[in-house]
């Protein structure tokens, strides 16, 4: 069968619609009765032995391997596209015109969507879409807007890939507690002492470490917890609350001030925000404390992040497979240091989550 | 009992060297029968309620809380030595002269060591150390030169501990294969793909990634893999060694040189490197292959890093912990930018791993 590469698109002769399109979901119909293929769908073709060459502009034929090396297509999308076909999906390239489907047209106006991947058993001619997915190499820095319904196919260096699901999420619980006002502490370098604080700082509220492993009298307070509670008037300290603050803007930067936003935020909505320092995040959270003693595990990891932040795959990968494997989900806050919307926190919550398409 | 601070030291009268001393390992003796204390185990006394109070320089008697809020003793210093106090140990501060031991006399060279532990029952009359600890906080940066012979005794925002063994190691394997001279590869944008090259490559040397699961023809390798193969005579690629670590530069920057030393120089030891991207790392090693049908777990993950590296605690947690979550040990390959010794490949093996003391 003929194919000819012209621009950015592979066009094939007329039984190629029933041959490829009808029959397998490949490429979209073009007026005529002939089909245009991506790049990237001639080449699994060419792969799979189904087109024999496709002839460049200056005419000559190219097989599999000298359309792979030309520019026309990228190996990773390859990669990408051929695995995504081998455990059994159709999908198209997010072109505009390329597919009947609603959901993907709407995926054609986000940049960072390369694929839509319909349910196994369906295709371009379906209104479904299993996946939006954007193709990245491992060493390609990815924006944080770029992600939420999306899913990242990463190929790392050696070839292999991995799938990101990331999607935005709402983030409650039911964690509450009622807490006397006027507690005194002390302020240390880095961290506060209650000496002698009522038992619900720490029992019903779960604020603070004990000094002692038993019931020991004196409670240790991070900065974070005691900027907010002070704030909130349950913790009198000398300076206030801003004096805190000061000293937490002191020991860590700005870092501090995004670090409470979300604090804050995540007490608001419900959650016991403890530190997340052993799994290398931000904070872990519990969702349900009615008491530190009932205490069940925590749920999410939080990492807090500028919300202009672009991510490095092999963190996310590090900071997804570590959730996996203590049983959590990884949860970015993505913090917008400048929120123009007042009725918002500015703040995003981002969730990312290994996929096996 | 009277104690009196004065400097960096409390000095206690003479029954403290028989009560302090002699049956708890704290303080050392000094000239006329007295007791010296560093501030930190006064501070430890003083909680116990085996001193009362210490006299400051300006006369003041102040207690655990006053002493603990004074600026003569590091709050998180006594976290840990409060720590390893309720684990059984007896600790003495690394200071010239506090301990007889011979080990802890040398741990007084070293800045990074806060305290020499005693194994458990003996103590700073005896002669064994079992751990040389230096005291961070979550939030110090932690140069790469302090550590090695040392356990980290971080203390996260929280107040919670962790300890964290570090040492320089040796790295050796056993893999090794004859593999064949001048197999031709192509280059692509970041891999290059051998269309058919002889089965031991993949199979025996364990180089690259089939481009299919099966027994594909075409073998995909890393830019890392190919330069190392073209330094060896066994790849043939236009341009050379050189192309390939040209365009490793380009996608890279000056950490594929780094990368490439670590990956030529675990080669050379008798490993395989492989990518360690789904660990977040830089690579997993194999010690011992002999083909890639017998392949077993992967021990080790590596994170090449510039010699002159800061750590971050909580970067480093999050290390340890993925490493210990999936069985294997981190390691961090130190680089020497500018190695000195010309005998030496200038790559230095630390070793991290937690440990319960």
């Amino acid at each position: 069968m003929h194919a000819t590469l012209s621009g950015d698109a592979v066009r094939a002769g007329e039984r190629a619609r029933e041959r490829f399109y009808d029959s397998s979901g490949y490429g979209h119909p073009v007026d005529g009765g002939a089909l245009e293929l991506a790049p990237v769908e001639a080449a699994h073709l060419l792969y799979r032995g189904d087109l024999e060459a496709v002839e460049g502009p200056d005419g000559a034929a190219m097989d599999f391997r000298a359309f792979l090396a030309s520019a026309a297509v990228s190996e990773i999308a390859f990669l990408v596209y051929k695995d995504l076909r081998d455990r059994g999906f159709y999908l198209s390239p997010a072109r505009a015109g390329w597919s009947d489907s609603p959901a993907a047209r709407e995926a054609v106006d986000d940049p960072a969507v390369d694929f839509v991947v319909y349910p196994r058993g369906s295709g371009p001619w379906d209104d479904e879409v299993a996946y939006r997915v954007g193709v990245v190499s491992e060493r390609e820095a990815v924006p944080a807007g770029d992600l939420g319904n999306l899913v990242l196919a990463v190929v790392d260096e050696e070839s292999a890939l991995t799938y990101l699901a990331t999607e935005h999420r709402d983030i409650s619980g039911t964690s509450e507690a009622d807490l006397p006002e006027g507690v005194s502490g002390e302020l240390l370098s880095d961290r506060l002492l209650l000496w002698d604080p009522p038992a619900a700082i720490y029992d019903r509220g779960f604020y603070g470490q004990p000094l002692d492993d038993g019931d020991g009298d004196a409670i240790q307070l991070s900065l974070l917890e005691a900027a907010f509670l002070a704030r909130e008037g349950v913790l009198d300290v000398d300076g206030g609350a801003a004096a805190v603050v000061d000293r937490g803007r002191e020991v860590e930067g700005e870092r501090f001030d995004r670090r409470l936003r979300v604090y804050e935020s995540l007490r608001e909505r419900g959650l016991v925000p403890k530190t997340g320092y052993k799994f290398g995040a931000d904070f872990r959270t519990y969702a349900d404390v009615e008491s530190v003693e009932d205490l069940g595990h925590s749920e999410l990891l939080i990492r807090v992040l500028d919300g202009g932040h672009t991510f490095s795959p092999r963190d996310l990968a590090l900071d997804v497979r570590l959730a996996h494997g203590v049983r959590k989900e990884m949860v970015f806050a993505l913090v917008d240091d400048d929120p123009s919307d007042g009725d918002s926190d500015g703040i995003e919550w981002l969730s990312v989550t290994r996929l096996t398409p």
